[in-house]
């Protein structure tokens, strides 16, 4: 069954009308994307990085520079429609805003990346019947700064973020499977079980999102993550970026079912 | 089993050599790929077209501009490890050559781009007992120019071009879900059967490449394929373009396995 398209648009009007909120869960059976958006200066170091890590920054879609619509989501603007957008001055973390319109005027010609996320097969996840921790929890995914370079691309380099979700040690092959069908949203696992082989010290203590319960019996797997691209700014220092707030995605109006092979 | 690296090597020396065949069969188990080199000023463009199209242009990998290496073979050499090259002046084939080093010496900023390439799932079809038949009759794919239009990207626009393989109409979904597995490299196909359905009139008259029999209870099946790019330049028109002559690829060191999904 096709999910109803008004449960998209109506998760985006929210946001445009002030809501701030972890956007996993709403509006299941819609993808939801990473963003960011850079200078046309900046744009090919960062389409070039894209190819270069397909894994933590699969591209679904760019913009024209100073455009802020998508083929993804045609009625929606990108100025607006996400939850929390945060700005970005050379590297360093300036604002945090429900409202980009402002900032984003500041530069006429950005161009915006949307990134494939992996609440994307959550859904087809939690319909196997494996639990969603920070769904469960009704808080933002867990999400880790790992000590795993990115491969370099121009002026763009930095390390991969990761989010984690605990899963019982007898359905981690199939989560692995299951997520592995969608690999333009981050696919299989890159890493499951033995968080210090990602120089992750503390599960606890995430980098971005919020902890999540590990109960006995069950393992820590990590995905690639689409906030890798903040790392990025934070350790390239391009001169401005916009992108969403870790776990307030942008929702599209395309069924996760497209991303399946 | 891993297959031996030697016959990658040996089969890019053997290009380099002069030897000018269709690369189909050659090396199994490694990754082919189609190759294109623009001057810098399009490379934005050109990797904003495989984003757009990656069923057509799965773009493998990307070069420095005036770089003839890539990470995929890393000790090849891009001017003269392929068994033939095409020369492109304003959209128009100028030229077919064994080396293109000194073609490649005209432009110093030339940014080269990989693509993913059927062939990559042309070993897991065989293993499956699924004959290929341009293999089995010696002779390389045959490819046509559809009238599905790509996805346009600044200056550069086309319509695709598809490989054909005729399969038992009893092994068409396998092969579907075989080639599926590997999205990178095409995936799955885009058209099976009917081929009025891309505007393609004759299927014993291939725009590239050589004709092969569609015996009885065979149903053509289309998948979308790396010459896109080729068919691009001749709408667009850019200044200046070296590629590969269809169906005679680069041969890379990486196992087709690593893009299975």
């Amino acid at each position: 069954m096709r999910p109803d398209p008004d449960t998209a648009r109506k998760a985006r009007l929210d946001c445009r009308a002030g809501m701030i909120a972890p956007t996993a869960g709403l509006a299941p059976g819609f993808t939801q994307v990473n963003m960011i958006s850079l200078p046309k200066d900046w744009a090919w170091d960062f389409l070039l990085f894209g190819q270069r890590n397909p894994k933590p920054c699969p591209v679904l879609d760019v913009t024209d520079p100073g455009s802020h619509r998508t083929t993804l989501a045609p009625e929606a603007d990108l100025r607006k429609d996400l939850p929390l957008y945060r700005v970005w001055r050379d590297g360093v973390l300036a604002d945090e805003l429900p409202d980009a319109t402002e900032v984003w005027a500041e530069h006429a010609d950005l161009v915006t990346f949307l990134i494939g996320c992996s609440f994307t097969f959550e859904t087809p996840l939690q319909q196997a019947g494996i639990e969603m921790r920070h769904i469960a929890q009704g808080s933002n995914v867990p999400m880790y700064l790992t000590d795993r370079p990115c491969r370099e691309a121009g002026r763009l380099h930095g390390q991969m973020v990761v989010s984690m979700r605990p899963i019982p040690a007898a359905r981690v092959a199939e989560a692995a499977m299951i997520s592995g069908r969608f690999p333009a949203v981050h696919g299989a696992p890159v890493h499951i079980g033995a968080p210090e082989g990602l120089g992750i010290a503390d599960l606890s203590k995430p980098d971005f999102g919020d902890p999540v319960q590990v109960r006995d019996g069950e393992v820590p797997v990590f995905w690639a993550c689409g906030v890798t691209p903040q790392a990025a700014v934070m350790a390239s220092k391009p001169p401005f970026a916009i992108t969403h707030a870790p776990g307030h995605m942008f929702i599209t109006d395309v069924p996760d079912s497209e991303w399946q092979v």
